[in-house]
């Protein structure tokens, strides 16, 4: 292969061909980087938006190698990749590689945020029957049992409140996950927020507004903001710190609780997120852009709010059927070219802007609920 | 071939692989909608956004027919075609042929604006040295010659302030093109005004706010706005009632002197336009998505401005090398991934929002100088 001359355009490899990385490769393009894609299929949603696409699994070292080698930068849409498969990508990779890893345990998770001085909910090490007993009983006969590894959208979640619900964990989910799970309590939480955090490769720190966010059966439907939250302003001092500690290099999503009137993390996401997808219409540099600036060593523009209100609310499939997408005359579309629809995948979504957050999830509603 | 069902995703064929076929191709992904696009070389701007991509020449038969067969409607980036190599693509194509044809030349464009009611200035057929000095004469010993055809950004037009001048523009450019030219006056206007107007399918129309814009050697420099215009209302209805007049669908652009107070039109372009860049950053929808909507028969979102201020900037190229988007920290970049920069070519531009138009073009002139 030649070497490639410092003028060419810069090519960010982005591992993973879901809507994230689609939403990465339109950022990319707009600012003059080739999105280079890995994925398993030239049908993903990734894969329609860029020429330059390979096809390949994440640890057939074959193919990932050859396309790491011919791209400046390598991201990914989700932190679920084993260390092993990504050795060989080195310091190519933004995030880090360790970092990865620290995050995509919920155990290691969990600690780092503690190590860093910040809230969160109490947790225990699951991965024995006695472990689960203890746990329920410190937590008061309820406990929420999170997988370790793999849990997101709901999935490797499970709510206990009897002996009947342990006894059927402890035989069934516990005995089958090898990694364990982490026990918390079951939490009445007020609402759940969420904040954007960016971190440029020279250290430049960039918080997007605060938002609500609301889950239906554990997925994200809707977000609405910006929303005042308690404490914001030290809040995001300390995320600013916690990202400068870690090395942390692009966005990270960080969602919390509010419980009793304080914020407690509640899970950390390194890299795009879907309570981030508002910024697209909403403030005058997305997450999308953020981010690709920040792996690539770019500038990180000021963020601003252009609007009073803004809300994103997600277009989840309602059947198993052929996917298109909805003409709708309002709002902003973002659809993400998945050939089958099915029931609750997220198809797309819509950002509105108006007066407040309140009008513009309404009208987010509205437009979600009738044409769609 | 097999029959596309309804539930497929749309496909958008796009003519040509250039900045205005790019930009677009990417609002069509957002949508969820395909570019197909057709263009001479798969390094071309447009072709590296999307995994849809056909290599031809536009008066290549044997490849254009399959790939227009392929998609459901068939728009274009520039109307400069003839009308031979179009012909077999029958309805699909949006903009309509037979108004593409008669906007592509400037005589006939003249004679429509005229048909419609429209203002525009004097003008005059010249296509022998009689007429050229007979048109002379009558607009006072100077004149503007502009080719009939392919002229845009300044290419075709000469400038004749002497019968010297004439001579040489008979003897040279009157000779070598057979299309012939027509003549205008060389007209002082106080500045220079554009408009977008968008028209639907079912016969809605859009139009954009009113911007001002500036040409540095013919070519589009900036552009601001919103701006005031005399009678903007009435100009608006008239264009909205000529668009439906010649059954236009899509975005054309409408360019104008401001001539002691009163508008007339200097020229129009059935497609999307620079002078319409702006839209991707200050509205809630932009001139290419209301373009891909319009031309598949979508509904098209009323438009609202989301700033009081706003400006573009054109990055042209300033001498012959290979190129590299400027990382500006500030304003939003749009970069066309053109691999040679050319001294005076379209490389990319820059949007910027503010409490002002002119604040906007302050801010928008430094960053292009600045960073560029």
């Amino acid at each position: 292969m030649s070497k490639r001359i410092e003028s060419q355009p810069q090519r960010l490899g982005i591992l993973g061909g879901g809507q994230l990385a689609r939403m990465l490769a339109l950022a990319a393009h707009r600012l003059g980087v080739e999105p280079w894609i890995y994925s398993v299929s030239s049908r993903d949603p990734a894969a329609q938006v860029t020429a330059f696409h390979t096809v390949g699994s994440i640890d057939d070292k074959s193919r990932i190698q050859p396309w790491a080698k011919n791209v400046d930068v390598v991201t990914f849409e989700s932190e679920f990749m084993e260390r092993g498969a990504l050795q060989g990508l080195g310091k190519k990779l933004a995030p880090g590689l360790d970092v990865m890893i620290e995050i995509q345990d919920r155990l290691t998770q969990k600690q780092r945020i503690l190590d860093a001085g910040l809230t969160t909910l109490p947790f225990f090490p699951v991965s024995s029957e006695v472990q689960a007993q203890t746990a329920m009983g410190l937590l008061g006969g309820t406990a929420v049992m999170k997988a370790r590894r793999l849990g997101y959208d709901g999935y490797g979640t499970f709510i206990l409140r009897s002996e009947r619900d342990l006894r059927q964990f402890v035989s069934g989910p516990l005995k089958k996950n090898s990694s364990g799970f982490i026990a918390e309590p079951l939490t009445k939480f007020s609402r759940e927020v969420a904040i954007i955090v960016a971190r440029g490769k020279s250290g430049e720190i960039r918080t997007l507004p605060w938002v609500e966010t609301f889950q239906k059966d554990s997925r994200c439907l809707w977000v609405k903001g910006p929303v005042t939250v308690p404490n914001s302003r030290r809040w995001e001092n300390k995320l600013g710190r916690f990202l400068a500690e870690i090395g942390y290099v692009g966005c990270m999503g960080i969602e919390f609780f509010e419980v009793q009137g304080q914020l407690v993390i509640n899970e950390l996401a390194p890299r795009v997120h879907n309570s981030g997808h508002y910024s697209q219409d909403a403030l005058n540099v997305d997450q999308f852009e953020l981010h690709v600036r920040a792996v690539l060593g770019w500038p990180l523009p000021k963020v601003e709010l252009l609007t009073p209100g803004f809300a994103m609310h997600n277009l989840l499939g309602r059947r198993d059927r052929a996917a298109t997408p909805p003409r709708l005359a309002r709002g902003r579309l973002h659809w993400y070219g998945k050939s089958e629809e099915r029931r609750g995948r997220k198809m797309g979504h819509v950002n509105f802007l108006g007066p407040s957050p309140g009008a513009s999830l309404r009208a987010a509603r509205l437009a979600a609920l009738e044409s769609w």
